[in-house]
């Protein structure tokens, strides 16, 4: 049966992850495939203070106190899912560029990433999901938010 | 376990489309849920004799043989799959739209669906993966097709 080895899932830790958490582990469940975890942290955003030439000390430790945060979190969901420590991801960068390429670096057949659908922002943005899509080498699994 | 009850088959009858089958009935198998199957005939381009002001015979032919084939073809995979007579669609319009529109009308929450990614003319048009992520109101599994 084509059943999937490695099964990479993408948090962004909204309200809704326990959802898309979910279905990522009962298909780990049904395949005995491995679970791997990822949380991308988006680049943070250039303050107005460094534009005008002042690097502000404040951002930085928000950086860090993020990064810690995401790391709290990333751990916690890593032990509810059962996900071994290496196999739990922190990375800055471009959601959707990350995390093609953590999946293609792993040998990861299928990724799991939440999808809000084509409202607000993602109609001029792109959402993650389809970003991922455009670009992912395996097989990617959207899981439907019902938030928006 | 959080598994999928009404999976959605959405074939082209492309070279690859074995693979996706494959893919989609084996979730059928291991989450013991129904499978349904639609192929989605894009409406016919107008000929350059009815921009004429001409209508030819001959296209009206074209489109009734090339939906027999396309209903023979569907009917073949369908019984590959197993899949009731009943729950085969042969549906005219556009793909994402008709795909999406049939998957809520029949509470379907996993739509399966091949994935060229982001070349050729679906850098321009959008594929037909990425217009049914955009739009379901479930679940969408993009099986990843390696030939381009």
């Amino acid at each position: 049966m084509l059943g999937y080895q490695h099964i990479l899932l993408a948090t962004d830790f909204s309200a809704h992850d326990q959802y898309v958490a979910q279905r990522a582990k009962a298909l780990q469940a049904v395949y005995q495939a491995k679970l791997s975890l990822v949380h991308v942290a988006d680049n943070l955003p250039i303050s107005t203070g460094m534009l005008d030439g002042q690097v502000m000390p404040f951002d930085v430790d928000l950086g860090e106190e993020l990064m810690r945060l995401a790391q709290e979190r990333l751990a916690k969901l890593g032990a509810e899912l059962e996900v071994a420590e290496t196999d739990q991801w922190l990375v800055i960068g471009s959601p959707k560029l990350e995390i093609v390429s953590l999946a293609a670096a792993n040998a990861v057949d299928l990724i799991v990433v939440g999808s809000h659908g084509r409202h607000g922002l993602a109609l001029l943005l792109g959402s993650t999901a389809n970003g991922v899509l455009h670009h992912a080498e395996c097989d990617v699994l959207a899981v439907r938010l019902k938030d928006n």
